[in-house]
């Protein structure tokens, strides 16, 4: 799969996994909603943005931004699993993240471009900090194709 | 969720995630099919096992195996995605891991164990190494409980 059909593919799915390094230096994992931004340049390799929401938990300051403060470097990756093994595909981002507080102008960029994707946000918009990744590589995988 | 809960949810899953340190720190992931080995007694936080198998890739020396030789802390996520957020949950495992090579005894264990989840492996078992993780740890959560 090419990084442009890698990066075609992860577009397009609802949810992603984003995995972080821990303090204690191993791999921390959680499912994350998300958007691709559009890139302005085709050779951009893009943006990846998340956001801590409203859905429960125990609280809005979650370890994965302080993992993200100690080491930047993030994987992201999206899947579609089927009985069907002929139908598999993933598709994955390595990047550089960072967290961007809710009193930042960018962090309004972010909720916009979460709430086109997601209903759920244009009634309650993700007021948590944001995360931005900067993906330096895209590469993917299908079963056929 | 409790880690009983966490661990019931995760076996049901035909689909996980396994992140792993890369050579240079960074998490690796990959998704996986797996099985969760029934224990013994209660208490036991139980084995997740998987395999190098048939689906077309590279190599069966996959880079997971050399991160996992370096590094044998692991975490795995197996989550349900649904536009209806209620539905939503998520279980994970921390572990130890380590690679089964097909010479050892314990790769028809293995083996076995998924071929009993996957009909694909009937007709193909995975020939590959295994990689057993040994869980220390199941949480989860749910956006109901």
């Amino acid at each position: 799969m090419t990084p442009q059909e890698a990066r075609a593919r992860f577009s397009t799915a609802r949810v992603a996994r984003l995995a972080t390094i821990t303090a204690e230096g191993a791999p921390r994992l959680v499912p994350i909603t998300f958007a691709v931004l559009p890139s302005l340049e085709p050779a951009e390799l893009g943006m990846i943005v998340t956001a801590v929401d409203h859905k429960p938990k125990r609280t809005t300051r979650l370890r994965r931004l302080d993992d993200i403060a100690r080491e930047p470097r993030v994987t992201l990756l999206a899947d579609e699993y089927d009985d069907d093994w002929t139908r598999l595909w993933w598709a994955r981002a390595e990047g550089v993240a960072r967290v961007v507080e809710p009193a930042d102008q960018l962090h309004a960029s972010v909720v916009r471009a979460l709430t086109d994707r997601y209903r759920q946000y244009r009634e309650h918009p993700p007021a948590g900090p944001a995360i931005l990744i900067s993906v330096t590589r895209w590469s993917g995988w299908a079963y056929t194709g």
